[in-house]
């Protein structure tokens, strides 16, 4: 599916696009408009001519991952909230994510390695419920670690091509399986621990808020935070509530309303995260804090967790239908499908 | 309108009043009631005389503030509800706010001079809804920052006055006003900044709160904090909110519970205040502030702000009436009425 | 009621309690099931034969104290909800409390004194429920200061003799005076202090939780928090509520999952307590904090922390019968009633 060239890009541009992200923590003082950052953002993609031979072109907004397969590419698509019935044929689909399970710890660890920025595609999301759900089913599972295999990013978030140019009809399939990955993870029977290995914003920052605990590897040039609204996008309620209830209310306010991608240091101090450590310290921090959490009895920690999170969740599920729509109809504004398309347009004039 | 006399008194009469609004910082550890509260205030307002000649009588009881017209000063009062109607008269009675609109920045700054202490009289909040609509409804202004123009006092809070001997149509005019600030202010499209230049207790520590970010002047002579419990009045439940919304539910029950008045460096502790800085950098400080705000894609950081608050404000706009019943039967009771006449005979006495 | 030699016992066994409970502190790292902790207990508890004698048999669970009174001691209970009818015979079973009332101050003093370490069994409750039931009705009674007079330990929660082997009938009065209990504390009209010179895990934390301030003894060996989950039993929603208000959702959410027991310092950073102070210092230091708080005016006091904890309280109220079902349902499982049985039993080999 994807080509040798492809994956040997991955560490140049996933460096070009780390820089990037990080970078927008110093337009605070900027005014930026969608397409003033559109154009900022061009510089990063016409490095990558070699994506167009792939297949697929990558292109990252932000917090944002833009990704366009080609149609070759894109009839394996599956409903996220098909899960079950896509499982028969997730090995031959199963490029985008690697799990490790230890038997003898009960412990699984999740790796994405979606090259170039993890970003959650339609695919990504459809492959990563599949693994989740086999995971929840298997009860000599009572862990679950996830982690990053590419260089400096964690997950760049939501991919931005499944919103462009596509039918309210793929848009509204697109967004079920973002619901569909936040409601697994957040009412996970397992204790799920988030070991952050490089830029985790928007989608990416979202995923780390489902886990039970957040380990963050202490790079500055890291950064975390659901920055939507720098894109002149706005976090769902869910998004904004799974974030207020982490940091508090005012903080999620300030956070939200600016787009603010954190530094490790500056995450932990807010409560974005829970432990900073130098990155190889990331995966043993994992394991014992995963072991720390194993000794509750299962059945009361869940019934906790449960308590704890249901209320939030029970938002979404009530409401999970008008959120599509909600999705669907900001997306599918001309406005917002406007600025996607003179900024792909303006990709491709620096391109030729 | 207002003599010269009056104008002159100002800073004197502030002077004094500051220090009262401080020293009940002090208060905590002794047994007070509104009577003995009442009867120390007086050495504040015979200091006045000329009150009297200017048509207006103001005294302050702690966060609050009493200004009693007298009765050609009243006829032009407007309900805050028909703002509309009463705009086209605005520059007639346009003394209590000036407006400073900067159309190359798209920022307003609203001065707040209504002396001695900026109380929240209804013709003040009349006058301050009708600026405040004024600037929403124009699409060039995107910003807006709130200070005082007179020394020492941010805001005092409301006016007592309004709340005493006054039949319940009026007291309850005089509720709706105060609730419409709120309603405007906490939803206001505009980003909004509160540059805190003096103490800001009650009515002017809940309209800072209202704002997206709250600088104040570092000087450990002014205080900010809902501090209605100290007179025996309480904080209605969006008061409540608000705080909450900003600092927790466990620093809000305190702070209310206790009347808190808190120094800018605690108020910074207890996040009541985003940023503390000297009375010099305070206006530099609020435009490099709104400069970061406005870089936010509007649309964007103005359907996250209502995402954050809305479920606040749709809280009192669903009880808004019960509200203003609540606030009228609390305040026309005999025994709250009772302790203000024999305070204001105090007050006479005294005078006399 | 209880023979000489039962309270002689107090000092020892309270040793090695507090001991005992302080240790779960260092258990994250260890798988542990209910059979392994009671396992764990019998060392405890083995130490105490002359219970038997006095007959009762205290054992304590973590932060769960089990009694089991002989039949003949179990006649005097009354429900918590017919408090009033119970209140004449109050003098013949009030060995469990004691109250000292200062009427020049109008602060009375709760001494919690029922050995070996103040667990939460249906007479503690009845009589607690009735101690505070007085002083609420007395005008005179305006603060509250609620401390234990056995060393170490303030109080180490549930009695978990009340929920083995008993009829839903009896667990569910017992429940329901557990929900008395807190129901009144949390809405107390008194200004409520909790002097915490000892452990306090569980029950014994969620009392503290309900009063206005907590002020803690310094001393490291002491701990508090809710630490049902540790042993398999799961804190219901108002524990949740009412720790959530205090220090909000996320760390709610880590300290009942893991079922955290916090050190004094650890306490006070996360907001668990509001003070430490040494062992000398804590009534001294309650009884001023008593008189700042009395120093606000009691009207506007009461209503502003009905204004803030009625939210919390109307939830239980208006789900009380159906909590009391769940707790019923959950607790008469054969799974813990089992674990409950092969404890006791293992107990009863030990003691031979």
């Amino acid at each position: 599916m994807r080509s040798k060239g492809h994956r040997g890009a991955r560490p140049r541009c996933t460096r070009t696009i780390a820089s990037l992200l990080l970078s927008v923590n110093s337009f605070h003082n900027v005014r930026l408009d969608l397409n003033s950052l559109f154009a900022g953002l061009v510089s990063c993609h016409v490095s990558l001519p070699h994506f167009k031979q792939s297949g697929f072109r990558n292109v990252s907004v932000g917090g944002f991952f833009l990704s366009q397969a080609s149609s070759s590419s894109r009839h394996g698509r599956v409903c996220a909230s098909t899960v079950l019935a896509a499982q028969q044929r997730s090995n031959s689909t199963s490029s985008k994510i690697s799990v490790d399970f230890d038997q003898s710890t009960g412990v699984a660890v999740m790796h994405m390695k979606s090259p170039p920025v993890n970003s959650l595609s339609l695919d990504f999301l459809t492959e990563f419920c599949i693994s989740l759900e086999k995971l929840e089913m298997d009860k000599s599972c009572r862990g679950l670690i996830i982690t990053s295999s590419l260089p400096k990013v964690f997950s760049a978030g939501l991919d931005i091509l499944e919103m462009y140019g596509k039918s309210p009809e793929s848009c509204g399939e697109f967004w079920k399986a973002v619901q569909e990955m936040w409601l697994k993870l957040y009412s996970s029977n397992m204790v799920t621990v988030a070991a952050i290995n490089g830029s985790s914003p928007a989608g990416g920052c979202l995923m780390s808020l489902t886990c039970d605990y957040r380990i963050m590897v202490d790079n500055p040039r890291y950064s975390i935070g659901l920055n939507e609204t720098q894109l002149g996008i706005v976090a769902p309620f869910w998004f904004k509530d799974t974030m207020a209830n982490t940091v508090g209310h005012r903080v999620t306010e300030m956070a939200l309303a600016l787009g603010m991608l954190y530094s490790p240091a500056e995450a932990l101090n807010i409560g974005l995260v829970d432990q900073i450590v130098p990155e190889d310290k990331l995966m043993s921090t994992a394991e014992q804090t995963m072991a720390k959490w194993l000794a509750i009895p299962a059945h009361a920690r869940q019934l906790t967790k449960s308590m704890m999170r249901k209320p939030t969740v029970d938002r979404l599920t009530s409401k999970r239908e008008a959120d599509v729509q909600n999705f669907v109809s900001f997306i599918t504004k001309d406005a917002i499908q406007n600025s996607l398309r003179v900024y792909l347009e303006m990709l491709k004039r620096k391109k030729a």
